[in-house]
Formats: C-alpha cells, sequence, structure tokens
C-alpha cells in the first residue's frame, strides 16, 4: 500500500522548494506531473519512474496517480502551491480509499510580489481570468467587486491567444475604483529561468508584453511606487 | 556593506521553510525577528547573533534590522509568507539605500488549506480581521463583498480578546449569500507544533475555540464536504 503526495513545487527550480517538498519527492518511487513542470526539478527526480503528460491532460494524470499509489509511493507535482489553482482538489474529488497528503507551496502570487517589492501586504485576491472552467461574467463580476472591495488584486492565468482582450477589460473595471496612478506590476516566470518585471501604473499600463506565464499584481487605494519597489503600506503610523 | 533579507520562514519549523530561505539564514550573520518565531527556527540559527524583542514592536525590529544590515548580513524572520501581512513592506517603507532582498514563503492560508483538503482551488482572498490598522467598517465592507463575490474566503487573526465579536458578525455577513450548508474550516497552528483543526458549516459554525493562532476558511457556493475533507472544485467536468 502506497500513498500519494499531492506536491507544490512553488514558482519553479529546487531553492524555492520547501524540505519537506523535496524530501517527499525524493522518497516517492513514482514522479507524476506535466513535463514542463518535471523538467525544472530534474536534478532530483531523474533516477525515477515518471509518469508525465501534457496541458489539459489533468484528469488522466490524476487518476493514474491515485491507481499508482496503490501499490508505491507517488508525488504528483504542481508549480506554485498544489492547493491554489492546483491538482489537490482534482485528486481529492476523485480519490476513493487511496492516501492522500498535500504539501503546500510558494503560490505564484506570492512569488511575484517579492520581485515587485511588498504590494500584497494587505488584504489581497487572486482572481483567474482563465475562462475555460468559470464564466467570463463571473470572472469579470469578481473583478467588479475586488475593485470596489479596495483589495490588492493578483490575477492568473491573465492573457491568453484564445482571450486576448480580457486584461484590458479587467483593467477598465478596476480603473473605476481606483486612481489613475495605482501602481501595476507585472512579473514573467518569477522566480524561475526567464524572470522578467516591470512596474508600472493603471493609467499607463499595456497589456501588450504580457503573456500566461505572467502575474499581474494591481494594488489598493494606498499602494504606491518607491526607489522601484510597489509597495502596499500595512498601516503603521511610523514616527518619522 | 551587508545585506537584508526579508524571510518568510511559512508556518512555523524547518521542514516547511523554502530551501533557499534555510540557505540565507544560515549564512547571515545576525537574525532579527520576534523572540517566537526565532525559537521556531533555533537549531540552525543557535550560534549566530540575534536581535529579538516582543510583539508590537515591529517598527524598533525593522529600523534596527536595516542599521545592523549596513555592516553584516542580517535575516529579518517571520513567519508564513514575508509579504503577506509580514515585515516586507515595513522594511522597504523604511529603507535608505540598504540592499534588500524578500524571501517569500507559504502563508498561513496554503497551510491551513493543505490540512483541510483543498478549500482554494478558485478565486479566492485573505482578509485580516485585526482593526489595529484598519477601520473595522473599511474590514465589513470587505467581507460583505468578498462573500458577494463569492469568493473563498481566508480569515487572518479572527479572534483577540479585544474583539471578541468580529469573527461571529463576519460569518453572520457571509451567509446573507451563502447556503447554510457552505463548508467552514478552522485551523489553529497549522502545521506546527499544537496543530488543531475541525470543518463544519456556516450553519453548525461556532466561535468559542478560534483564537489568534487559527485561520478559518468559507468555501465558495460550490464548496463540499467529502470523506472529511473540505474541497472547492476547479470546474473540470469529470467523465464519471
Amino acid at each position: 500500500m502506497g500513498k500519494l503526495y499531492v506536491v507544490g513545487i512553488g514558482p519553479g527550480g529546487i531553492e524555492h522548494m520547501s524540505l519537506r517538498a523535496k524530501e517527499v519527492v525524493e522518497k516517492s518511487d513514482i514522479i507524476v506531473g506535466y513535463n514542463k513542470y518535471i523538467d525544472m526539478i530534474k536534478s532530483i527526480v531523474k533516477d525515477k519512474e515518471i509518469y508525465s503528460n501534457g496541458m489539459k491532460g489533468e484528469e488522466e494524470r490524476c487518476r493514474e496517480a491515485l491507481k499508482l499509489s496503490k501499490e508505491k509511493n507517488v508525488a504528483l507535482i504542481s508549480t506554485g502551491d498544489s492547493g491554489i489553482y492546483g491538482m489537490a482538489g482534482l485528486i481529492l474529488e476523485l480519490r476513493g480509499n487511496e492516501e492522500v497528503e498535500i504539501i503546500p507551496g510558494i503560490t505564484a502570487s506570492s512569488a511575484a510580489a517579492s520581485i515587485l517589492g511588498a504590494p500584497l501586504m494587505h488584504d489581497n485576491c487572486n482572481i483567474s481570468l482563465s475562462d475555460l472552467m468559470t464564466d467570463y461574467e463571473d470572472i469579470k463580476k469578481r473583478v467588479k467587486l475586488a475593485a470596489e472591495g479596495d483589495f490588492i488584486i493578483s490575477l492568473y492565468n491573465p492573457k491568453s491567444k484564445g482571450r486576448p482582450h480580457y486584461l484590458k477589460e479587467a483593467i477598465e473595471i478596476i480603473k473605476e475604483f481606483r486612481g489613475e496612478n495605482t501602481p501595476v506590476g507585472v512579473v514573467k516566470n518569477a522566480l524561475r529561468e526567464g524572470q522578467e518585471y516591470w512596474i508600472t501604473t493603471l493609467k499607463d499600463f499595456i497589456d501588450e508584453e504580457v503573456n500566461m506565464f505572467s502575474i499581474v499584481i494591481i494594488g489598493n487605494s494606498k499602494s504606491f511606487i518607491k526607489d522601484g519597489f510597489f509597495i502596499t503600506p500595512r498601516g503603521y503610523k511610523l514616527e518619522k
């Protein structure tokens, strides 16, 4: 009888994995995951049995991981936190009597924030702009209510070829509630190979360079830019 | 010339730190932090110079960390992610010309979620119920808009002696928008010594056992409980 570990490896690469996540991957017999993610940690999985498939094979991958775990220890890996837009939910939905443990990781908005400065210091939300599994009307409603509530907003999956205008529309909705100088940060490939980032404002934001591997963070009404850092104050009254 | 690392150690203990966070702490000359947090990683800091003070000494602690980093390498540690309700913002607000790097960690809502199952699989938000630095009216407005937007809601600092009724009031606001069977999970001391958790529903929720070291997670309209796990579906149409 084996066990299935659903592991968030963090932004990518070994160094931002938790010690527990690394240990669990190293002691597993079989590694299951999307090829690109397995590649990111290949130095610790190279001698192992691997079950890998392409994007959009999520259900098949999860069923296979559960089946394999009846006999052996299996690590199903995803980037970021396995519990935020990751594989933890699907595994628990499909689970029969297999033993499952969820190992959390650093989610993409935390990784992106650490590059930009400290944008997420107050109440904040994560919204995915992907409409593969959510109605676009519901997504827009969420963006509007988050903007109205003055949440710092992290947009996951901000742009893809199939829906090139969603990000622009989300920014327009947010502009109805926030000043034009509100900071906006974009991070591509946060804390992994190919990292790029820039900080701008709602007024000057252009979506051209944003892609699926980006996170877009929009500040709240108190966020500001200082010395190149995007900062949201926690609210301390400083003794200056 | 030294450098200041602002390090999120994750939920507590060494094993949920990232490899990078551990490495940075190990190579720093001086460790700065609240005594309780330093205690959680004492096995890797015991031979180091330590500057520690109590709760509510945040500004003094940050000023000291910046000053010390002019000469030596300093790690300023906090639990969770240093960038979410942590010390990253205050450091960057107070920073002059010191070199600063933010090292992200696993935030408390991710840690709590991994214990409960997979509650955060869709759009979600973090709200702190602490009114030390935020007006209570603003907090209630955010809870209402998050509930209206069908966000999964993670409540940080859900209860303290000075504001015993806020959590109850937040739950009442959420009930206006969600069904009475919506799952609610409470995790105390997630992934560290003293961990306890329970899963209930909006209807049956009682706040008695909740304290400052707890995270309370309220599901969205599609969340459910299965085999003791709190699950929010991502939206996959499963083949069954």
